[in-house]
């Protein structure tokens, strides 16, 4: 199997989760006000839809970065990625779980199954890049050390940062949520600024 | 990353936004009359599937007239690219809520919903051109100035339209659904009878 | 646009829609019987989505067998293409009707929504063909005139077929049922015994 | 038709149905617990959603273990393939059935549904290898006699594999679900530690 063909798979199923995840959004089966009340008080579905839309959108362009370095595929790989793309596939689950309970007493439970999605997707995403990367196992021959050390450092953080968002939503559920959002927003802005030589 | 991948991706997207509309096509869990009345009855839920799918072929038609003036991608853009079909993703919601509520007291909310998703989409589009297009950024080299300029003109009024169609909605949101399913239809018939050469 | 591209975006649509009728294979909320017994009673459901799934299927074959004609695409071409796909998308909505409905004095109603579905769809087939193949519009410069009116004599039958069996279901919905899944497996078995140098 | 375009249509309908599976994972409308608890007791949901999600991974690197022998396609494989697909789109029914029944009276029916789909789904498989390989109907002329034989005996033990834990069914739904775990986690390892190079 060639990293083509992967990436095909790959992005077949990050568009669809994505694109899935709007499934979820609806108003309530009997409105208690008018129509208008009711699309505002759905924020919560709104926030949840963009921001896992925009991290399964960022995991797509990091996901390609990774395959731009691989030149050829064996089965771990493969089963890494499967796996990997088991937990984005996952994502519209708690997305919905987090829309419907942030606000509830039941916050905490719902961040953190959010949460320990996002760390473990995280996880996933680094094992498949230490796999293809330990002494350049995947990787194309001619690639360069620097860079190679590079991706790993920029991708070390994800996981612990996801952790600890999740930690904070054992406490407040609600500053968990704008964690999760400000993660996917700082990400895109820095990238954009910082990073614009990497996506070309 | 190249044109080309982000295509792929953009255009699993367009694909899938547009075959999910059927799921929110349906008849009431109780009939109340024959299923044949019913199946008519429920005749602005095909209105609704019909303008939004066309309108996603559209703005998928479009997407790629964009993409094939572009030589590279950065990241800017590609997150550009992710809010536009983060647009066209949500889709769904707003023509379920424009179908189900047209013909009712609540039909104004439901018209501007739809609407802000449209101007919404339509400024998004926009952007994604601009920032390709500004000072040929990202377009191939020997692209022509006339024909960027004269893309840039074609796309210039889909915002402003759709914005007019949504107050429209605020006094009578029939006239504006109506109106959406007019701005597909002129677009298809004038770009069929007088933009032959674009496409080819 | 390349034909490459639209058939890309097709064969999107094709396999989702195709991949979606699931969604409205279940058993009742509340069973009045054995599981067993409910998974049986259910039979219309796994007989219409197995013929929706092949009746896609097929389409999917000769949309192929199509574009393999054609060297280049127009507007009017996309937009005739966009029509069949829409058609193709809202299968799922006749085929779910037809299961729930066609042992119930609804019978008639559910099979002609389907038979009207498959015949539209079958005429936007043919709009599509025709529009190509007419004095040889987008084919290829050396394509065998020969090979063409075959095409086109194949695909004539469809539409009238379709709604032949639409009108046998105002007398008898299983009758009507019975024939849609008699021509996708009459289709199927003669185009594998007579037709196997056309798919190579 | 070429491979690669039968591939494209595969890859679609393998990704759709692996990410529509998450549809089916849901809480309960009426929480009876606190929330926490309610995820925690939908366990068989998230167990069948991995089981159903790996096993579709595993055909779908099968799949493209098989099309990189085919040179060409005719119409009775094309036919086969489609079929298979059939089966792959089919799968989340079954998952969800199973999820939901296989710890009540009813699971040895929620057994037998899952395990005759994917024994029914193996023939396939198997169908479309014999189909393609048998004299080396449609392989490259150059393949390897020799790997030829030893994919047909890889592939044997699949559809009995999947008959026996069906029949485990009858007696034991949970050890029947047990195995089909244990069957896509047992064949996951051997192929990455013996098959590395199957993958290249």
């Amino acid at each position: 199997m060639t990293p083509a063909r992967l990436e095909t798979f790959a992005d077949g199923v990050f568009a669809i989760a994505a694109t899935l995840l709007i499934i979820d959004v609806g108003i309530p089966a009997e409105l208690n006000n008018s129509l208008g009340q009711e699309l505002l008080d759905i924020w919560p579905q709104y926030f949840g839809y963009g921001i896992s839309f925009l991290t399964i959108g960022i995991m797509w362009v990091n996901h390609h970065a990774v395959l731009r370095q691989v030149e050829r595929v064996d089965r771990p790989f493969l089963f890494l990625n499967i796996g990997l793309l088991l937990c984005i596939a996952f994502v519209p689950f708690p997305t919905r779980i987090l829309a419907e309970f942030v606000r509830t007493d039941d916050g905490a439970a719902a961040a953190v199954l959010y949460g320990v999605t996002m760390t473990t997707t995280a996880v996933f995403f680094f094992s498949v890049w230490i796999y293809a990367s330990h002494r350049g196992r995947l990787l194309h021959p001619g690639v360069d050390p620097k860079e190679v050390s590079g991706i790993t450092r920029s991708y070390l953080p994800g996981a612990p940062t996801y952790a600890a968002a999740t930690l904070v939503g054992l406490v407040s559920p609600e500053a968990s949520a704008a964690l999760f959002g400000l993660i996917a927003t700082f990400y895109m802005l820095s990238s954009s600024f910082f990073g614009r030589s990497n996506a070309e």
